[in-house]
């Protein structure tokens, strides 16, 4: 058994798939988002331009977060020392559920470590105390919610996405006794497109199913007090469960879901990755705290980011780049090819100081890869018609421009 | 299907067996640890002092790492905005992943959002990519470590706790060709013993097994740099993966694997649990960094724990309380009943200002319940000789004394 050759092959196939991924190393400029300066393969740092943060709003700067930050630093310091259970549970903490319950107008709320856990944890968990429970779960979830869902050992039936004709056709094929979660996100952060989520409550109440709804890439950014595509369409009190981050418009780190006070109270009590791991420091739940505050009582951000990126995609439109048909905040443009995604990243990085990632396999499926912009507030017009400019000509450069 | 039903019983199961958990709400006074402040079921914050932080060494109030973290979150704000391989891969965590390295004697290290999700991230995915591989696991593995050799799929054969007859007859029992990981912890948290490193690496060398060392309560702790106990047993060289934690001895949050430059690079490519993630925040990191150097240079905390340690389980064994045998940092008293466990808890909240948490199922095995005590170079000679007489009192009152 020469186990470093198995290894060796592994990242071999990888390589061969021009897919092995290269982390770009920078540091954010706080206070002159969206600049950074870049480490790797340059002498010294290199001012860059950054495109892809998933700190939509810049909230991860905003004065009122690291003001917050820094209070809690200095009175109570780095780390919470201890599971929530033993040691871990800070005031920040009770404070930041209760806060998250009320912006979803949820009895409770949970906090993890991370958006991932929390798919994870609670997926798996709830499919756990619903003996002969079906999952029902679209097919571009994302991973960590496909992780819980394996975890639970549930049956699970995926439907094509979005597809309300689909998905009513396996609730009406499963048994009529047999307990039913359907699991899906409100915006889907590749393609940037929004689940019909009325409809499937609607099929949730036809068919005695509960529902789960991953919002991650909406909470902060849609509604009236950020409480995600759910409060917009006014859907929220409908739901059974709503998952959400705190590391993407909310700008710290962290992952929550909210529902009513038992089945908080049942994932609280019986999830092993909720139970048995160091609570989130009391800094980032701090930062958090002041930052669902601020976007509950200001549009401001929530604005200037739309119309970024509604400007964003009428200069691509208008560049004849293959700008993809989002209704969201994500601008993507389509490549379709890995290395040619990665090509056009590096040339972006290195003649043009712009910094966006390629998005290839495993994040979206093979021959969909693409570029994926994510405007915000402080991107200027200026900015965007200098990165149309340079991805016309790196179009132009590699021949990807395809016949009008 | 009665959804409220179920999850109203499944609580009720918690409340039976006298296991349902309360947690207790504090904030850490910084500056002046074990004090703190306790909030629940008070008229107001009520001074206690914290007897079960896994901040072993109270490093998460240390001035360096408070700087530290001051100084990043001016520089580049609260989050990373992004997975590692999108816009979340920031300077300081190339800088940690290096100083983990150098700490473990390995080639690379690769950080994770806690400790959980690197146990369950790294032996999922190895296991994925051995082939018919047996994994080995200690009967008292951490809860992470479960989920991940559950995920892994692999088959699972479990060897007595610390039984090297046991770990040998089960690898002899094996397929010779099958590739096999045997996973163990150096320092059992609960039990306060440790592994027997060398001569498990002795089976693995015989059986050709690779192996997988859980330190997360050891590292910071024990070696001349807190490299963990396989660095006071010099054997950290042959280890094939060593998996530490940044949030308990260093005081911070997160999780980290050490190994040579293949295998980080294949669980950074492969394991979903990683990938899919926002990576840690630049604050926690820039803290860790500083706590690592520091506790590589400094043995003091090292050696004042240690002091505390002993000196708080020799007045234990001398007031005639049920003091486990623990041969590390470790102070477990023995209860053996869930709810005497929470009521010697509650009444050292309540009357003394004592917080020492209830550990009970599934922590750790039913019938074992305890209190465990975590002392620190903080906690004075006084406090000890206080806590020891409050316990005596209790005891007393509850009639858990044993005939002699």
């Amino acid at each position: 058994m020469d186990y470093s050759k198995i290894f060796a092959q592994a990242i071999d196939r990888l390589h061969a798939e021009g897919r092995y991924r290269v982390f770009i190393d920078i540091l954010r400029n706080k206070g002159s988002f969206p600049n950074a300066r870049c480490f790797a393969g340059h002498n010294g740092p290199k001012p860059i331009t950054v495109w892809c943060s998933n700190d939509y709003l810049a909230m991860g700067q905003h004065s009122s977060v690291i003001a917050a930050m820094e209070e809690a630093l200095h009175d109570v310091g780095a780390g919470s020392g201890g599971t929530r259970n033993i040691g871990g549970n800070t005031h920040y903490h009770v404070d930041l559920e209760a806060e998250l319950a009320d912006l979803h107008g949820k009895e409770a709320a949970l906090l993890f470590t991370s958006g991932y856990i929390s798919n994870e944890a609670t997926l798996s968990t709830l499919g756990k105390l619903l003996p002969g429970c079906v999952i029902f779960s679209d097919e571009l979830n994302h991973a960590s919610m496909i992780a819980g869902i394996r975890t639970s050992g549930c049956e699970k039936r995926v439907f094509r996405h979005n597809d309300l004709a689909h998905l009513e056709e396996l609730l009406a094929q499963a048994d009529p006794d047999a307990p039913k979660l359907i699991a899906f996100e409100s915006v889907y952060s590749m393609d940037g497109d929004v689940a019909p989520i009325a409809a499937i409550c609607d099929l949730a109440d036809r068919y005695n199913a509960i529902t789960y709804l991953d919002e991650v890439h909406a909470v902060g950014m849609y509604g009236a007090r950020g409480g995600g595509i759910s409060e917009r369409d006014d859907v929220a009190h409908r739901l059974t469960i709503i998952e959400g981050t705190l590391g993407k418009a909310f700008g710290v780190m962290g992952g929550y879901i909210a529902a009513d006070r038992n089945i908080v109270d049942v994932i609280r009590s019986y999830a092993p990755g909720f139970i048995f791991t160091t609570s989130l420091s009391p800094v980032l739940v701090a930062g958090a705290l002041a930052s669902v505050r601020h976007l509950k009582a200001s549009s401001a951000e929530r604005e200037g980011q739309q119309a970024a990126a509604a400007t964003l995609k009428a200069i691509f439109a208008e560049a004849g780049l293959p700008v993809m048909a989002s209704t969201t905040h994500i601008v993507p443009l389509m490549v379709g090819d890995p290395v040619k995604a990665k090509k056009i990243s590096d040339i972006l990085l290195a003649e043009y100081g712009v910094y966006v990632q390629p998005i290839n396999y495993p994040t979206v499926p093979r021959g969909t890869e693409r570029l994926r912009f994510t405007p915000g507030p402080s991107h200027t017009h200026a900015m965007m018609r200098e990165l149309a400019g340079a991805l016309v000509e790196i179009w132009d450069r590699l021949e990807l421009r395809v016949a009008a």
